[in-house]
């Protein structure tokens, strides 16, 4: 039995980064993730990248990053599932160190959304939706969230500021996170106020794409340095799943529950063996607030049409009941497409070993991470837990 | 210790499929691959695929196939290393059942070249090699393979014609593979007489883009079904690894020797604990005849600068020393993008299985198939034994 470890975790702030390129951001999250782990030797690179071929015109990262990191000759590959691409690449070097045959992966998720702007951006994104029935009629992912969103609104009632307790607690815990492209908190009467989107969606109930690299050194337990940080908390994956659901939103039973995030997170709590109340942080893909809301109820923590209501109750704060997003999630901290599932296990893994500072989870020992492509077409779940 | 069979195998043929889409394709290839398991239940699914984001403007493959196929809910996600994504998704499909993690993997290669034409084709093939130094300059896959197909045969003084041999033994082969792009021989003069397309390489130095799709179901052979094919012998993966190199030619210290298919192919060879003669069939990524002549130097079937002798001299024809590209290779067969690599698994099992018909190696009991992005700037290599 292989116990998978993180033994190294490193990023770059999210936000605009116009003077530098991809290989660069990657290049930076990957030596800092390789110094935390007290220097480990990767035989093998799992890259999360979302849009790089359309974006940056650049397929074939592995091989690039492995170069350009200095880590030429070992195994690199890309792993692509739309917003779930970070998460999915995690999976595959979960895997790959769990399979006995490689004793030391890195994951890093890489975006650079300023390569390309406006249109072409969107252009881009809608390739992750279905390209045959939806995209083709001009429907991009912000106008099919927007979509969903008007329907729980319709089904469960919700208020018009129903949903600003995810930008509200985003916002308040990316004040504390260096890394995050906003630290400013936001008030409620600023949601309210907030241009439309697409309605019901204001631009508060919308991650930024952004520029941003995260990286992972995972390995077997046995095989940390004998120097290895012994005051700071090993954090483990107990936990790891991925399931998908269709890309069409007419093509689901109920438009409004997130089959492939309920079935994932429920795989990886039971392989973990752990009850639900046992997890002390979840860190949700709030690319777009109703994405947070479904997750909740989808995981659990609220009943089906109610996962609005914990925050708006004030119960995902960082002292309340279950603490979501609690470096500020995709809102604050910003989306960077297929980086973010790796941004997710860098920050749950920040928490566990108790170094979130002022953003700090008290007594966090076990945490969820849920990675979406889009509305949970794809899902991948990972518990983390202290040794 | 777990081992990793190949339960079932399918694949469409390869050509221009104007008519049907990239989800179809995969769905065929699928299709046939689950009843040849005899009806195993994938729980993950591997995609390999290059270039769909531009070609087809759809990305997000793993959950848009999972759900087309009937396996919706099931871990899906793709794997991308250019032409080397399909040797790729079944490194990742054999890591995930050699993990225990999961029982049956279904890995699946497509590729839809016909949804775009001409210079979109190159320019997306492009997105592939180092954009910021080599794709901005104008140089695509194509070139490159030709300025180190030159370098070569002025460092080797080899003939006009010295490369014949790779086309010849390719387009002997495609004769007898019904899936097949090209089912025709051609003779020496042909080569000599064919259009230069970037010179030294004629249009029989390069293979041709294609649509298509193949597919694999692995799994731990003790969950085999009791009316597995008891007569039909059962084909095992001994052996897998990946490396990887510059994208770039002019970052190596050898231009002219493939760093990634010696190391990666000298991995899988001492993983499976064979020499090397042990090896009856060899599957190269002949994408350019050139390469194939490079890989059969790394691999160690020939010395450095000989490995367009052996073409020459016939001994990688079905009766020779080391029979390649025994079902036409890339060239013939068609180059169907991320579905390459599968196909390569395919055809070799076809072989081992003793299935091959007129195109039959005889006795062959053991396959390297080897796997390239770019100038093996990816190198993925597999040894198929029967059990």
């Amino acid at each position: 039995m292989i116990d998978v470890v993180i033994a190294g975790i490193g990023q770059t702030e999210v936000g605009e980064h116009w003077a530098i390129g991809l290989r660069d951001l990657a290049f930076a999250a990957i030596q800092d993730a390789i110094k935390d782990s007290g220097g480990l030797k990767p035989q093998s690179l799992f890259v999360g990248n979302m849009l790089a071929p359309n974006l940056s015109n650049q397929a074939h990262l592995g091989a690039l990053l492995a170069d350009f990191a200095g880590l030429k000759g070992i195994e690199a590959v890309t792993v692509e599932a739309a917003g779930a691409s970070g998460g999915a690449a995690l999976r595959q070097g979960y895997l790959a160190v769990k399979s006995g045959l490689v004793d030391v992966a890195l994951v890093v998720g890489v975006e650079k959304f300023t390569d390309k702007i406006g249109a072409d951006v969107e252009d881009a994104l809608s390739t992750t939706s279905d390209s045959d029935f939806e995209a083709v009629q001009g429907m991009t992912p912000t106008a099919q969230a927007a979509l969903l969103m008007k329907r729980y609104m319709y089904e469960h009632q919700v208020p018009a500021d129903g949903f600003a307790g995810f930008a509200l607690t985003a916002h308040a815990n990316g004040v504390g996170n260096p890394c995050a492209m906003f630290r400013k908190a936001i008030k409620l009467e600023t949601y309210a106020k907030a241009d439309m989107v697409s309605d019901p969606l204001n631009m508060f109930d919308i991650a930024p794409n952004a520029d941003g690299a995260a990286a992972l050194v995972l390995t077997r337990r046995e095989l940390l340095p004998a120097n290895w940080h012994a005051s700071r908390p090993l954090v483990q994956i107990s936990g790891s799943a991925t399931s998908s659901d269709t890309l069409a939103l007419h093509d689901r039973k109920d438009m409004l529950y997130f089959d492939a995030s309920q079935i994932s997170a429920a795989k990886a709590i039971k392989q973990a063996g752990i009850p639900l109340d046992a997890i002390n942080l979840f860190e949700y893909h709030d690319a777009f607030s109703i994405y947070a809301a479904m997750q909740l109820e989808a995981v659990g923590f609220a009943t089906k049409g109610q996962g609005w209501k914990l925050a708006a109750d004030g119960e995902i704060s960082l002292k309340g009941r279950i603490p979501c997003a609690t470096m500020g999630g995709l809102k604050a901290r910003g989306f960077a497409g297929g980086a973010t599932g790796v941004y997710q296990a860098v920050e749950a893994a920040t928490q566990l070993r108790g170094q979130a500072g002022t953003n700090q989870v008290t007594g966090a020992k076990t945490a969820l991470i849920q990675s979406l492509g889009g509305p949970a077409s794809t899902a991948v779940s990972h518990i983390l837990q202290t040794l």
